[in-house]
């Protein structure tokens, strides 16, 4: 972790941004092939932009560990690089101690968990699954306008290759994501690790919010269709719509542009991101058809046009529920965490065991500067994820 | 302007991306250059970015005309370059007729009049008149961090030599600015061009909010300090505190920054900036403190703080009436129009007899690609542009 500290640090947010195949996201691409090899491992990169690590040859069944190396912008130093720098540590120990695994093992860095560039999270997993199509992936855009396809370009990829990647697939015979915490849960627990039970259903949707562009001084207020207001009124929608309890709905407007975005302009157009979560999907869709449901009401009150486009849907996940009782044994009963955070592990749940391993984080804050973990938790993530990989490898 | 109309087309926005000292504006100085040398002028540039044309020897008491280059973001084609066009038009019609003004006459170029990359308007003429300190403009910031200073050394200014240039401003006798109509008042008219009567008090405000950044999938809402919710109850703040009719109080917030700005994030700030004006200053001062007011207990109910700027401040301007009705009478009676948009010509209007000439917009929008002329009124404001420059310089 010490080695990529420097790596992507964003100066004007705080934190790190590292977003997929940016100069920041390609030298942690490097580092990791460097340090797997460094320890002995062969390093591989499939037709979608994961980076796999083999301990033996590639084979069907393996057992797989890893997470991603990309970020949030202005994110946090462990959400991602914690799980594949734990991964290579248990590797490198169980090597140093001679142990003989029955099963190859491999260490993955997926493409764009957090989809912080091209708005859908997990796209690395998703695609080598096939839980998304190339032809949709390839056409998303950044901010920039570059697409998916071009940027995977310039970073070497053929993007006709991209897409459903059964051979990659089938040597995962096992899946396990250790990840820092995201909440609370391991404050509250009093361990410094936790086994995972699933991931609560979640999406992202966009709202763009389409009026008339004119200027802030000179068009009377009964004249406009300021989109602005309508996107405010949305701000307020998702809030309304969400509960507070800890395991309540959550609703989040993170990202918000107004176009063109100058002070003295009534904008043109603008978009808004609504994330959404909730323990059911029920519950979940509830929410945003409330909250798109004010968003169109809002939109026609100021003479505007609002158009919702689904970005991304991860159904509800529970983890192998055999593996998950064999983690908890072998490690002496951690707590168990269910999390309304998504993760690769969860799109790889729909098509092989797959586990999660949590480290304990002291601020209970994530995708933020403040997001933590102590080295004595980090250690006893690598103690886990070895024994781990030494049990279910044998 | 046909020379100019594909420099800074912005892709992204629609419209034009011009601003201060980026690419697509050193074209436009130039382009303005080479246009002014073209029909034998001499160009020079101040110690504030400001380009001059001259028509005989640099000298006190000189007429000027002009307006600017730059534009706000995916702004029209003709706020700001029809004035310096026309400028350059009429100045060549009166040498081709062989006119043989007694004064000297200038065609100038204002850096940074719709501080769409820096924040405050007419920086350049603000600079050159002393109406904003050198210390606290090349402290400016543009989104990207950049300073004023840093921005300016890159194109070959000298940031020691910015401030009150007493020398520049001695030679400016009479100051008239013609520009593209940002309103309906010329339509309502039925008049290809106005004379102007005033500017309204108008300014720009920040409001920054700052909350506790975090996961947007595992922080409950109870414990949220999300900055986006007082600020979208500001923007709502800000439609409530205007008035409908078309001269009541206009209050706008066209720009919204969430910082760090993921979909799956709360974020730790929220950047909103306030432009506000009305037809009295105590009018526009009343409506900044309710918003403000209403912000900070927004912020408050949310366990998040608000911190107020204000960026901008322009008083109310009345142009030099005798210059205003010389104008009207060597026109043939056009109409009189106020406006609520802002010109170096307000600023430059405390120091010297300073008029202005409004061209028809067909669209009555401004700030927009919708923004328009037609060639026929275009060519109207050159007449009465090169009609007054004739007579004034007399």
């Amino acid at each position: 972790m010490a080695e990529i500290a420097a790596i992507g640090a964003d100066r004007t947010r705080g934190g790190y941004s590292r977003h997929v195949f940016d100069p920041a996201e390609r030298e942690l691409r490097e580092w990791f092939t460097t340090s797997a090899e460094r320890i002995g491992l062969d390093v591989d990169v499939d037709r979608n932009g994961n980076i796999w690590a083999w301990w033996g040859a590639p084979a069907d069944g393996a057992v797989v560990t890893g997470s991603h190396l990309d970020s949030v912008p202005g994110g946090g130093a462990f959400d991602g690089p914690l799980g594949v720098a734990s991964a290579l540590a248990a590797v490198r120990r169980l090597r140093g101690e001679g142990c003989q695994p029955r099963k190859s093992i491999a260490v993955v860095a997926f493409a764009e968990e957090e989809g912080g560039r091209f708005g859908v999270p997990c796209l690395g997993s998703r695609l080598l699954t096939g839980a998304i199509s190339p032809e949709r992936a390839l056409t998303l855009t950044d901010t920039d306008g570059t697409t998916f396809a071009d940027a995977a370009t310039k970073a070497g990829f053929d993007p006709g290759r991209f897409g459903k990647d059964d051979v990659a697939l089938s040597r995962i015979g096992t899946f396990v994501e250790l990840h820092v915490e995201q909440g609370r849960g391991l404050i509250d627990a009093g361990s410094p690790i936790a086994v995972g039970t699933g991931i609560d259903p979640h999406g992202r949707w966009r709202l763009s919010f389409t009026g008339r562009g004119d200027h802030a001084g000179t068009a009377a207020v009964a004249d406009r269709n300021d989109p602005m207001i309508p996107a405010a009124r949305t701000v307020l929608a998702a809030r309304a719509a969400a509960g507070h309890g800890p395991r309540d709905t959550r609703a989040t407007v993170g990202k918000l542009v107004p176009v063109p975005g100058g002070t003295n302009v009534i904008p043109a157009r603008v978009d808004l991101w609504l994330d959404s979560r909730a323990t059911a999907t029920e519950a979940t869709r509830e929410a945003v058809t409330a909250i798109t449901d004010a968003a169109r009401a809002a939109a026609n009150d100021e003479g505007c046009h609002v158009e919702v486009t689904e970005e991304s849907w991860s159904g509800p996940v529970s983890f192998d529920a055999r593996l998950r009782d064999r983690l908890r044994t072998m490690l002496n009963e951690p707590p168990l965490l269910p999390t309304g955070a998504g993760h690769d592990a969860g799109v790889l749940a729909a098509h092989v065991p797959t586990a999660m391993l949590y480290v304990r984080n002291p601020t209970g804050i994530s995708h933020s500067p403040a997001e933590h973990a102590e080295d004595d938790d980090c250690e006893a993530g690598v103690d886990a994820l070895a024994e781990v990989l030494r049990e279910v490898s044998l």
